[in-house]
């Protein structure tokens, strides 16, 4: 097995840029970062293109199979490519896979429109996926999936899920026609409090921007907006604190 | 007034100092920072000790009684004493506030067992907050609440409700006493899925540490453990989203 005592080594600086969207692109690989995160991803049946581990990973059963893929990292190494600051040595380059919509679409729906924060966006998936909800559809605007504090909020979870990007405006109205309600989540004056609205089978909930909240053509678009009754002082919540409310209402 | 246009002023190297806990507690005041939260002290009724301001919050109305304490600063001092990427260019020292128990315990609680991360900690005090819980008790391995990335996600919620720091083992005792339900959030064999317990005006919730749970010795003294059912293949919720399913069933 190699071993790689050096950041400048060609594999290890083609490794770190994927941790780049720009680099994902291009090559349609990402790199996993986390022993529980590359355990997901191997117990999904995924295969990962290459494994850079330190020593204490490489007798790792789980490992095994992918012995030629793998090789051994210095601990110095694990530091450059880790993005966080106690970095546990394992990393793997994943293919980065993102999913479409059914042509008949049916089942619950959680839509992201323009949530900027990577921590909120992977929280809102980890999430859904925790409530049983199958599909998040990443709208304009939204960080990227497989941003790498993204991934690191979203716990593997994208190995359980559906993660589509799309345009939101066309798929609310695909939504409508399917006769899935979709709610948004904005206070307004037609908007009624969550617990008026009953769990169903079948949904679509749209969570807007940090700061400025749903865009105003899906806002004018969703059959029902929802809200959350503030008993406190606080002006609001934190947009996946909110989500979690309303969905795991909804999925009761 | 006078004009700061260096980061090395004494005044803004004290400033600096009182985002750190060391300093708060030698002085008994911290540096916040921002323009909303700064807002919400003063309609809090709170005085601050210092204001340093850039030149565009200089005519705020709000302002005008704390002339005298008011400093301008350049917008390089405004880079030096933020904590953030982009300053808004306001930051007041302000005195820090911690709260007690009251003698007679009533009401709704939450308590914070060993929670590390900031984000989340604020995170949960804001949550707590909008759900109408007034108690908010700080245990032992809980990141301190004037940290700055606390008070950032707690978006003001510190003029709303009472923050107490308090070993959390004895106050389980006495809220127990009090014939106040006391719930821990482990799952475990004779843990209750959180929609089987009806809303009600006494309780007291204890969250714990992400990676590790609640403490054995606060799991073996609670009345009940609570979990949310899991739906999809998540192994587990973010420790604020989980406490915000909760206290908004708890309290709905």
């Amino acid at each position: 097995m190699e071993y790689i005592a050096s950041a400048k080594n060609e594999h290890i600086k083609s490794a770190k840029k994927l941790t780049v969207k720009k680099y994902q692109k291009e090559t349609g690989f990402y790199l996993l970062e986390g022993w529980h995160l590359v355990q997901e991803a191997l117990t999904a049946g995924q295969t990962p293109r290459r494994i850079y581990a330190t020593q204490k990973f490489l007798d790792k059963i789980e490992l095994r199979p992918f012995y030629e893929q793998t090789s051994e990292i210095s601990e110095a190494v694990a530091k450059h490519l880790s993005e966080t600051e106690t970095p546990q040595g394992i990393f793997a380059v994943m293919p980065l896979v993102l999913g479409s919509l059914p042509k008949t679409l049916a089942g619950q729906f959680l839509l992201l429109d323009q949530i900027q924060d990577p921590g909120n966006v992977g929280t809102l998936v980890r999430t859904a996926d925790a409530a049983g909800v199958k599909t998040i559809v990443f709208g304009a605007g939204t960080a990227d999936p497989y941003n790498p504090k993204v991934l690191r909020a979203m716990q593997g979870s994208q190995f359980h899920v559906n993660i589509v990007s799309a345009p939101l405006p066309p798929l609310v109205a695909q939504l409508q026609a399917a006769k899935i309600p979709v709610y948004g989540t904005e206070l307004n004056v037609n908007a009624k409090p969550y617990l008026a609205v009953e769990p169903a089978p079948q949904f679509a909930l749209i969570v807007g921007n940090e700061g400025n909240g749903m865009s105003q053509e899906l806002l004018a678009a969703t059959d029902t907006n929802l809200y959350i009754p503030i008993k406190g002082q606080a002006e609001s919540l934190n947009v996946a604190v909110a989500a979690a409310v309303v969905l795991f209402h909804l999925t009761a």
